[in-house]
């Protein structure tokens, strides 16, 4: 007997029929015993067209009420499926946000989970009841409906498993696992059985869409195991044996992985933006005239490098900002142009960023040299570079992108079969 | 200043367009110094589409879980409402039944207010906020959305301006006042200035879906002046002057109304069933066997004529229940036929039952009289006949309807112009 979060997004939902396929995973694990918390997201489509009312009523809106708004969606997804698992004989009933409550702080529209009172869910776990949360919503210290922002259900979900101790929280998304890179790329990406939180993190920060960044940071804090799996897969397909039923693929501790790769996968992002500044002098202090502005504007710069000096007076300094954000940072430095003394200011939308992620680099040394290599055979430059513990990343020119990535599946042994 | 609440429908917040037509009525009342609660329904179709998913899942499901689904419909409204509000420069906030609290009983589906706290609407007032209240809908003892069943949102208007002691309640239909009678049968029908809450419900109960009984009975328990008046009006036409811009019909107090009519109105229903039972034997006791299995089943029996015994053994009874009831009538009738002795059950909904109401029909004899002989001047057989205080009723054929209503609008001085 083990403790489940079940997750369903709103694909999973979106009309009765696919309702009654989530029903069916959930009656999979109630019939082999397992204490079950569904959460649920509002049927797809349904979201849009509730921001799309607000919208169009005034586009700029009181966030309160908006979150009273979109709240429904999700209101709605829970009572229809907890009407179907009653159909099929399994005790169910629906919770909202402020029934259970969740609560979070006051920042209506992008909230974040404060407290999770579990103790009625288990109490009724006991009595063989099957608890269906609304995702994405909880209560606000002002007694009103507060809404967590994009990717909110995931949230939500990590969240509710925190608070019950669950054993494990099961995202079901429309991709059957975390792979070691995008499988629209290399052909040859292969599905991981398990990854280490950290390593998801960057993955998801740096763009895999599998999971959001946020349900990722709180399930490391609180040590939720998470499962990334299919919900298009037959309810009654066979489950995984042995290690927890695990089909998808699971996002754990690092000590639960045995057999860790040097790196686990490799990542790319294009929203990046690249800015130079040509001709800056050459002088002590430039940087925090540059970075500083930047900093004061919320603006976050990611990879910096500065060339060496060719007559000691003045050099080029390139940053990189994240796409939506080039505008904003371009006008902040246009204002301190003068101050700075740069020449000119060169802006580059056409580049990505490619990064080998694995937890294993922390014992081991090359890793990065492999890199650098293979990416220099294929005669990629190198604009910048950035690395972490566990991360090396480079900025290079966009057309690159696939080649790059391929090559560098390869070099590191990930190519399956 | 007064202070007041204002109920619009389904169809009156159909889309975006007509939300902000309502929020141009709010103004106009907040404009002349008003302090106003609002109580909206879910845009029309709405609840429909909701109803459907539930029925869609399970034609039988739970009562509980079909409320939290339903309720979304009223809080999407008040959210919009709200903004639209905001957007025209009046401070506005939305409330749920669960945030006031609307404190129901726990008959999911078709739940009872129980009570209302109104200091914290009260409090805001002052703060010069309009309160944006979902209707339909409130806080059962389980901590679950409740629903109020068909028509709640006006007994919520209503309840709401018993909470917060407001001196008038309007509920804004798709009608412009209470008539005398149908105006789609009498084109002379004239709209009432006033009406009391007695006649109102006599009124209602018999057909004349401008205010649903439940409504009208609340205001008379708690003198709730209430006003009816069309939400197609321009926001902007000159409002009633004089005896509290009264520009629909106002349910109110009979002290309230000056010049009463002896008959005020006539009323119809077609949603009557005759059963007749032929030849029951004519001794003590028969009668308990006919109608106490019925109420054991809860079946309105309503009208009840009993004919004089030719031989002095057998008579016929005739009775009428609504339409809806007949089947489960006519079960029972035929289960309890062997003891009650009787030879044949005939059964005949093609009969219509006319009234004429009006509260003057206490100080003044004769005015069934004139309703009798109105109705044999035009050949019009009476099948049966029901008073009270204030009502006459008769049971008469169908095709009849017009006819009669007709003839006795005119006999009691109601023609317009």
């Amino acid at each position: 007997m083990a403790r489940l979060v079940m997750k369903f997004g709103g694909t999973s939902v979106a009309d009765i029929a696919r309702i009654r396929n989530v029903a069916q995973h959930v009656k999979r694990e109630v019939d082999a015993g397992h204490e079950v918390a569904v959460v649920v997201s509002a049927m797809s489509g349904t979201t849009n067209q509730l921001v799309a009312w607000a919208r169009e009523t005034a586009p700029l809106h009181d966030a309160r009420e908006y979150d009273a708004i979109v709240a429904t969606g999700e209101q709605v997804t829970v009572g229809l499926l907890a009407i179907e698992l009653q159909r099929i004989g399994i005790p169910a009933r629906s919770w909202l946000g402020w029934q259970i409550p969740i609560r979070t702080d006051n920042a209506h529209g992008a909230a974040r989970i404060q407290d999770i009172n579990g103790d009625e869910l288990i109490r009724r776990f006991g009595e063989g009841q099957v608890a269906v949360i609304a995702g994405f919503q909880g209560l606000g210290p002002d007694n009103r409906i507060t809404t967590l922002g994009r990717g909110g259900s995931d949230t939500s979900a990590v969240a509710i498993a925190a608070a019950i101790k669950a054993d494990r929280c099961d995202i079901y998304t429309d991709v059957d696992g975390v792979y070691t890179t995008d499988p629209r790329i290399v052909a040859k990406a292969r599905k991981l059985d398990k990854i280490s939180y950290e390593e998801m993190l960057e993955m998801a920060s740096l763009g895999a869409k599998v999971l959001q960044t946020r349900s990722v940071e709180l399930a490391m804090v609180y040590r939720v195991r998470l499962q990334v799996r299919s919900s298009f897969d037959a309810p009654d397909a066979p489950q995984g044996t042995g290690a927890g039923d695990i089909v998808g693929t699971l996002v754990c501790d690092e000590e639960e992985i045995v057999e860790q790769q040097v790196v686990s996968g490799i990542a790319y992002s294009k929203d990046e933006a690249k800015i130079t500044l040509v001709k800056v002098e050459d002088r002590p202090g430039v940087a925090a005239k540059v970075f500083g502005p930047l900093a004061d504007n919320s603006i976050n710069v990611d990879m910096i490098i500065q060339n060496v000096s060719d007559d000691g007076k003045s050099t080029d300094m390139t940053f990189t900002v994240p796409q939506a954000e080039l505008a904003r940072a371009e006008d902040v430095i246009r204002k301190a142009q003068a101050e700075i003394g740069a020449k000119e200011i060169k802006t580059d939308t056409n580049v990505v960023k490619v990064s080998i992620i694995g937890i294993g680099m922390r014992s081991h040394a090359g890793v990065a040299k492999t890199m650098f290599q293979t990416l220099a055979a294929k005669g990629i430059n190198i604009l910048a570079i950035t690395t972490s513990e566990i991360k090396v990343s480079v900025l290079i020119e966009a057309e690159y992108t696939e080649l790059a990535v391929r090559a560098l599946h390869t070099a590191y042994g990930l190519d399956g079969e």
